[in-house]
């Protein structure tokens, strides 16, 4: 997209805009890997952009706004959706999209700023605006699936996404392994295993 | 334990090393509660254990075995292995007392903590040998579900492990949300049908 915008840069309607809304978000996210989300402000945001801060608050209204924003925008360029046609395509180019993000410095910082919100109550809600975001678009690999006929139609999709990315995400906040491909495939594995029907154990355990 | 300790608090050998044993690892947890693990320092832990540093010296040999020490027996304090009889009860078991431990004061600057190694190679390495030692001991949930015939020889404990535990320590850090117990049991059922025999997704991705 934006290789687009600098082959005509001028011209094209909405480009300004778009440019402003580009260093906004810029600023936002080094200031985030620099400092944390607590320390996002509006008046320093502006001062790295160089955009007014009469301009940022007309557009995105509250900083809360903006973060989420700049946060959203940062993971769908980063973690486009996969669209390979299959159930464990997708989850494996995912998987694999994450591992490289977590493994940059603008991902390394956002989850880490994610984890450690502190600040205001608008904050928390943005972080849960932000995950609620993430799960909703993610889910279309699930429902594609679904659509394909390779998973059951009372699937959980937040669930399938969850124990794709939160073992990825465990081991790069927690354990401090490096998540590789060969993980991948056989997380991948074990996650589509968990979605289809099958023995779960409540037999054994006389609740069957 | 430590209420067998309270009964029979002066006679007992190994009465006063076991009490030294406490004292430092409360000071050494309570700064990692307070602070963070990259501030545990021996003169620190020494005055707030009122225990002289060369007897920390000389017992933990390094800062970092007596931090990898603290937050170990923490840990198996906090998150004893449940024998249930079943891979169900057992992983339902777990999976509750994990979440109660996060919600603890302890368990929070804990793992928070163990989110944020910023510090030495040395501290790096603790933290790598506390996983370590962790999945050691929590994979005889899975040992024993293999003997009783539960699950195949075959399974991978570690992955069984971070299936369970991954999207819980993933809520609590990164989403905000408070897993409860329906979604441990939601979990618990993905986790079992995930290491079991079963349809992978191969077949469609057309590498089967």
């Amino acid at each position: 997209m934006s290789e687009v915008e600098n082959a005509v840069p001028q011209r094209r309607p909405g480009g300004r805009a778009s440019r402003v809304r580009e260093a906004v978000h810029r600023a936002v996210l080094d200031i985030v890997a620099e400092h944390g989300v607590d320390k996002v402000g509006i008046p320093e945001v502006s001062r790295r952009a160089g955009v007014r801060d009469s301009s940022i608050y007309r557009r995105w209204g509250t900083r809360e706004n903006l973060i989420l924003d700049a946060l959203l925008a940062a993971s769908e360029r980063a973690l486009p959706l996969p669209d390979t046609g299959t159930l464990r395509g997708d989850l494996t180019a995912f998987g694999a999209a994450l591992i490289d993000l977590l493994d940059s410095p603008l991902g390394h910082g956002l989850f880490r700023a994610l984890a450690f919100v502190t600040d205001s109550e608008e904050i928390t809600e943005a972080r849960k605006a932000f995950w609620t975001t993430r799960y909703r678009l993610t889910t279309r690999m699930i429902s594609d699936a679904i659509e394909r006929g390779e998973l059951p139609p009372d699937t959980d999709a937040r669930i399938a996404i969850e124990l794709l990315i939160a073992p990825i995400h465990f081991r790069n906040l927690l354990t401090g392994d490096r998540p590789d491909a060969e993980f991948v495939d056989h997380l991948v594995t074990h996650v589509i295993r968990a979605l289809r029907p099958g023995d779960d154990g409540r037999a054994e355990d006389g609740r069957a």
